[in-house]
């Protein structure tokens, strides 16, 4: 069976077509465009996914369109409601597909559709309960419980990046302040580097940037393994946040594994040695508690794609 | 159906037979003597339950034996592992009571057991997932979904008193800084309250303590209630973090109803129309989620001795 999964974000929406043995055909992305109209965005993508079904000759497989988008949907009329990263407000994404695309077409929360492809075809395959923190633009979450994505109330639960870990902390994007995206997001990572930098104008973070040609969030991890002080104090205070918010999630959850996603768990063992080093003194939250296994996603920026396909399957 | 519902507490143990309509006959209690030998402890305890069985003629009607205990547990084998509150380590609850109690033994966590009282049989009765935390010597709690108890991994998780809402915050009995237990629980309002009394000789505090007999969580509430500024402080700090770490739980589970259990929530409607003055301007955490319906328990103390009699029902 053939679907095909999408993948919004802040920054750009991918796509590609996947099989129900989670293998995912060529891929196709265009730019997100901020402050673009929602409506002519989503007519853009609608035109681009029916030029690649044609160009996969795929017209006759299509099972389905899934759509991972961040923010709070309308999953059952395939409504985004809110959406603070896309700048989006009630816009009838699937209405809008279905004008020039004839697929049944579904909408998921973005980090719940890297969770479920995550859970069914990923890192989390032999888990049953798995929790997954996508470390991207936000902080998003996915929870399978005995190998059942959990949604809550209308399918609005799960905004495991809008729990506060610091009261009266750093602003963050949902109007709350302190919650962990606000910490451990790439977004949150970037804010800290450009703050150090002014600070510290010796530091190689500033060397880094230029050769990356943006401050993004590999600068601080870039530095760090370069022995810049700076780079290894920001890294340093964001690894403490993480593993607060991880531990945080073991008590609640107490999950068999948590699998890392999105842009900053590509630092991959770097990233976990780090937590492992900060978590395991502390038991993993309790003594007596089964370990809780700690694990990056396997199928990286395609984990949002095949979940979202997944929807079909 | 007829079975012995037992609360173990870091002040008092309490318990009496329960039947499965969650009525509650003739209570039984004894003190809980801090620093004696546990073994010691559930003796006494099975010595009690056996003279409380005969007294009320159900030697032959009682299904098993349920007991609440806070830590962490062994549910299969009946051991207490890990009790911080009671001082507890590795006793073997159930083996110990089986020497002079010929019945079923079953062990289940403090907070859980409340929870699942309250969602079989007091105020989450008409709803399908619920959160249940209770404010008591701890910050316990419990987690109903699609009205079954989750447990997590060995049925350790659930234990949302122990989510730093305060990186480096208030030292927690955990071990870690900053938890919703170490702000929300009524030791935590105790330490405040001492704390803030010690800075303000003038505050009704000390009167209203001294009437007291004792510095307990009433303390704060009754002098805001008599008009007294450091009262009236202490209440919104305690409102401000409580309120915080229950939009984290609407945010993770957005369940439909979140009851209030233990010594504090006996402040009841006071409590309530506090918490949603803070919560209320804040969209309960997220626009266009669904609200989260906020209790009180209704059986009170009671939860905690229903829900583990209901083990058995």
């Amino acid at each position: 069976m053939i679907a095909i999964g999408i993948d919004i974000g802040g920054m750009s929406i991918k796509g590609a077509a996947v099989d129900s043995n989670g293998r995912v055909y060529e891929k196709f992305s265009m730019p997100f465009v901020k402050g673009e109209p929602g409506e002519e965005t989503v007519r853009k993508l609608a035109a681009l996914v029916k030029e690649y079904i044609a160009s996969q000759h795929l017209e006759d497989k299509i099972a389905g369109i899934g759509i991972g988008c961040p923010g709070t949907l309308n999953v059952a009329e395939g409504i985004v409601e809110y959406s603070n990263n896309l700048g989006w407000n009630d816009l009838p994404v699937a209405k809008i597909m279905n004008e020039i695309l004839p697929y049944p077409i579904r909408l998921i929360n973005d980090a719940n559709a890297a969770a479920l492809g995550e859970a069914k075809f990923g890192a989390g395959k032999q888990y049953e309960t798995v929790i997954m923190l996508t470390l991207g633009t936000g902080v998003g979450g996915g929870i399978i419980i005995n190998g059942k994505l959990y949604e809550g109330n209308q399918g609005k639960g799960g905004e495991l990046g809008h729990v506060v870990v610091q009261v009266d902390g750093e602003q963050c994007s949902c109007g709350r302040k302190g919650c962990l995206e606000a910490y451990a997001s790439a977004t949150a990572l970037i804010r800290d580097t450009k703050r150090a930098m002014e600070q510290h104008k010796e530091s190689k973070c500033w060397e880094i940037a230029e050769k990356l040609g943006k401050v993004d969030a590999r600068v601080a991890f870039e530095a760090e393994r370069a022995g810049d002080e700076v780079g290894h104090q920001l890294v340093e205070n964001y690894v403490k946040y993480l593993a607060e918010g991880l531990m945080n999630y073991f008590n609640v959850f107490r999950p068999e594994a948590l699998i890392l996603s999105g842009g900053i768990a590509n630092e991959g063992e770097y990233l976990l040695s780090r937590l492992r080093a900060y978590l395991e003194p502390r038991h993993y939250g309790f003594q007596g508690t089964p370990k809780v296994e700690l694990l990056v996603s396997e199928l990286g920026y395609d984990s949002g794609k095949i979940g979202a396909g997944a929807l079909f399957f």
